[in-house]
């Protein structure tokens, strides 16, 4: 996994290096980081030249470690203006590592505008044009690749929305069956492969190379060890069972899930879509319906699910709390299907589920439709593929809509839109969305595992817990495995350091890991603070601090100065 | 002129304070750069409760001096997000200081949508909710409130586009005729003015106050030399025969003049509408038809014009060479009357034409109407004084239109639209959008009077250049007369030392004014770094370094780092 993929969508030259042993030691999040830092102006425009569009692989991306088949996409993102990873499970992750990649770099920009593929195996690079492609959904996108390229390939595209490069626009992947469709969906990444001219992108791994591991016995015994740890984890059993729908009744009942624009913290219809009731109705409706499946190929938590109809027929694969919150809650719609529906809309558009549900919910206060339209809000979604002047509006995300509509309640940071989490009703998410580097973001800094132990309604050890969530996200991200194996490495923290010494041969200990994570927060921190969005700029919307959120009637009232002190808070060493 | 005026829009609460000493000695620009300093948090939301609408006088507004009856209206930027002075003509601003007022501050935002009138006399003040006001456009505003106040009150109001706060809106003023409508046009302070819920603002001046000067006697004398100075100047001589087309035979020569969305810099139809030529055609037009006119009471440069159809009615007043160049040869519409009617239906639905010619240039780029349909122009702008989904998009400027559609050639900085200059044939007024603190604004230093002393098209002495230019326009805005007063303080500095010493007995030296200039521009630089719009993170677009312009085939070459560097550029102390 040392090798690093260059495309230039200019000229169409496609070269290859070898990464150098510095470049080897970072990854993922890290790498992207790194790439942002040393060679894209930090204040270049994001659909300009001088961005790059990066896929990255995790440093134990090519191993067996469960989950480690994630992707991570980055560059300058189009929707917040800084520093940007968005990860996503899918079957084309591995298959890249089967290849030796360890990063494909698309520079520059088509003179024209043109509809390619990027296609590569073993032996051949190159990028096709493809101009059947243009404008097409995301699954039928995926059909006729497979008809064309195979059904063993990795597959990765855009939709209409990034090709039209709406900044909330996202990155979709797919398994090998075509049922799972993820997304790398923060931050517009869609918007910036679209200005590549680059519809999609197809791995064929028919002829591997072969991985070099430094103690592979070692590796083996690790990974198994790590799988083990998961399998036994009370938090991982529930994700199997009755995937990220797992938190729904805790946060309803805690009063932080986005209801009607982010102006209530609770929803009657969430009652009925709690993980265990979700789960029930997938069993009972059977056909196409699944609990459990995973997303990447070996991923022992399969928290994805294939959500079906009453007649079995697939709604949507997977639907994920997020996505659901802001669909369903968010826009006053109680109706499953219709969630389902919504999602899979903005999964065939190929936008953000929660930048979109975010900006329905602002058109919606707007009176663009009302909020509880169901069709309305189909309709929305669907513009956004075709491109119409509301489609324009609404596919830039929440922020933009908020302009266009004069509407001031818009729930963004940095740009982009906040997560299923009202950082008034859990405010340690709001530091996370308010300092991130990556804008309002649940992945950077989930503070919502800290609901039992620390008040999430009050104001102490929140800036503390989120800078020690963050250091631990960005090791997440930059070793390559999703955020639900931290079980794991909370209660085994040698599983970490066996992986680096495993793989790599290094001596690293648990301390350097934290330290590690840290690293690439400063790193990203120091783009964006060149590219003028750091934390002092762009801040927590003013209606949260206005605003009382019912039931809690709680504002977020965490002061911007301690904010901005959460990078002289000290490194936690000792836990994961 | 003593009065500050403070309107708080939830409570409806009006109180006035006497300025402090301190206060007495800063006007215009200046006055709303330290109200924006010490009131306004730099990071505010520009249409929240914290950003304030500010008028402010300049320090000679209440004199006899030629032109000095503008207004500066102010605030944080919606559009730049930074410090904003936008000035105009009309007749409200003497009227304001003929009741000793010296300025007028809206603060805090309504609690519900209103539609209300600022009423300002000598013993009353008061907000009348008028209803009947709403969505109205900008010409029957003012006949309603001329119904109601009378005909002699100044009158300044908005127009639909501000009530649904637009970012291209602006603030109309009007003459006692009705006939001249003026715009402080940039940076979108219509937004601001509309997101407090005032839709006009009416000064009656019946009672008015005494005036107090130090030495009334040397205040006449210097009043009448600049007069005389002005009138003998040529240049002021040409704008009264031509208005400010006096310069379009020129600017087309040079090759700036934006066509086809800032992609070429001449157009054929040009030479038909330079300055000879359209004066020539108005007297011959006759009817309504007027050149050399006020568009304040007492100017006596009088560049404004009225332009009548073939038959006499009115198309607009006044039509202006940035306006022009904006809606004709920018959308590619040679014909004179096409594009008067465009530029009275921005004054109409109340938008600043600059930002509005530029926004569908960009759109004709993206295809929504081809270049040179009229008829498509002027439905675009129609649909923002509607607020349709396009409408909405346009309305917002030039930035906003770019991303919705996708376009990279928009031709902003600091989020806001350049005027009529292209950069790459005028690279003086390139320093100047990229560096003032007030974005693309060439009122701010036009270097357009350097064109026969200095390469327009070379990269020699232009940051120096603009830095004192800057200086200078700082200077004019603060003491509250238009720019085209300055040939007489040019020729006759003395006479800008004279004002202060009639008016207040200030013995300032001609060196201090300069000094004065440079610290207001100090003040704005302060807010907008800490706003995080500096220079350094809002630059030139891309394009603009990429694309060669026809037909000098230039592209704009100064290097950032040296315009970042003009504040350190010393101060001359020895020109105006």
């Amino acid at each position: 996994m040392k090798r690093i993929i260059r495309v230039n969508a200019r000229t169409g030259k496609i070269t290859e290096q070898t990464a150098t042993p510095e470049e080897q030691r970072i990854g993922g999040r890290h790498f992207i980081a790194h790439i942002l830092n040393t060679e894209v102006p930090p204040t270049c425009e994001p659909l300009g030249r001088k961005n790059k569009f990066i896929i990255s692989m995790g440093l134990f991306a090519d191993t067996g470690v469960s989950t480690a088949g994630q992707l991570s996409i980055g560059g300058k993102s189009p929707l917040t203006g800084g520093v940007k990873e968005s990860n996503t499970g899918g079957f084309a992750g591995k298959r890249i590592t089967n290849l030796g990649i360890k990063a494909i770099i698309v520079e520059d920009l088509p003179d024209e505008n043109v509809t390619q593929v990027l296609y590569i195996s073993r032996h051949k690079m190159e990028l096709i044009k493809m101009p059947e492609l243009k404008g097409e959904l995301v699954s039928q996108t995926f059909l006729i690749l497979r008809e064309r390229f195979g059904s063993k390939v990795g597959l990765i595209c855009i939709g209409p929305a990034g090709e039209m490069k709406m900044h909330a626009a996202g990155v979709a992947s797919v398994d090998d069956s075509g049922i799972q469709v993820r997304y790398a969906g923060r931050g517009g990444l869609g918007a910036l492969l679209g200005s590549k001219g680059i519809k999609a992108i197809v791995i064929n791994d028919d002829e591997q190379m072969k991985t070099d591991f430094y103690d592979p016995i070692l590796l083996k015994e690790t990974v198994k060890k790590i799988a083990i740890a998961l399998l036994e984890d009370p938090k991982s059993k529930n994700r199997k069972l009755y995937g990220t729908l797992d938190i729904m009744d805790m946060a309803n009942t805690v009063g932080l899930v986005p209801t009607r624009n982010f102006s209530v913290g609770t929803y009657e219809a969430c009652k009925e879509m709690t993980g265990p009731k979700f789960s029930d109705m997938v069993k009972e409706r059977g056909g196409s319906g699944r609990s459990g499946t995973p997303c990447v190929p070996g991923c022992t938590i399969q928290c994805s699910n294939v959500f079906p109809y009453k007649n079995g027929e697939k709604v949507v694969a997977s639907l994920q709390y997020e996505s659901l919150a802001l669909l369903g809650p968010n826009l006053d719609i109680p109706n499953l299907e219709t969630i389902g529906e919504l999602n899979h809309l903005c999964n065939e558009v190929g936008v953000d589920t929660i930048e979109i549900g975010a900006a329905l919910g602002v058109a919606m206060e707007a009176g663009v439709y009302p909020f509880g339209d169901e069709e309305g809000a189909k309709d929305m979604i669907r513009q956004i593929g075709k491109g119409t002047f509301l489609g324009r509006i609404l596919g830039q995300g929440a922020a933009f809509t908020g302009q266009a509509f004069g509407i001031r309640r818009v729930p963004v940071v940095k740009g982009q839109a906040m997560p299923a989490y009202d950082p008034r009703a859990l405010k340690g998410n709001g530091v996370t969305y308010a300092t991130s580097p990556m804008g309002a973001d649940h992945t950077a800094g989930n503070a919502f595992e800290t609901i039992r132990t620390n008040d999430p309604l009050g104001t102490a050890n929140q800036v503390y817990n989120s800078r020690q969530l963050q250091i631990r996200a960005a090791i997440l991200d930059t070793i390559g495995v999703c955020l639900f194996t931290r079980p794991a490495f909370v209660r085994y923290p040698e599983l970490l350091t066996n992986l680096f010494k495993a793989k790599f041969g290094w001596d690293i200990s648990f301390e350097e890991t934290r330290y590690l994570g840290a690293e690439v927060l400063d790193l990203e921190r120091k783009f964006n603070e060149k590219a003028g969005v750091s934390e002092k700029y762009r801040q927590i919307p003013e209606f949260m601090r206005e605003e009382p959120l019912p039931p809690n009637n709680e504002v977020f009232d965490i002061p911007q100065e301690e904010m901005e002190g959460i990078w002289n808070i000290p490194i936690r060493t000792d836990v994961f």
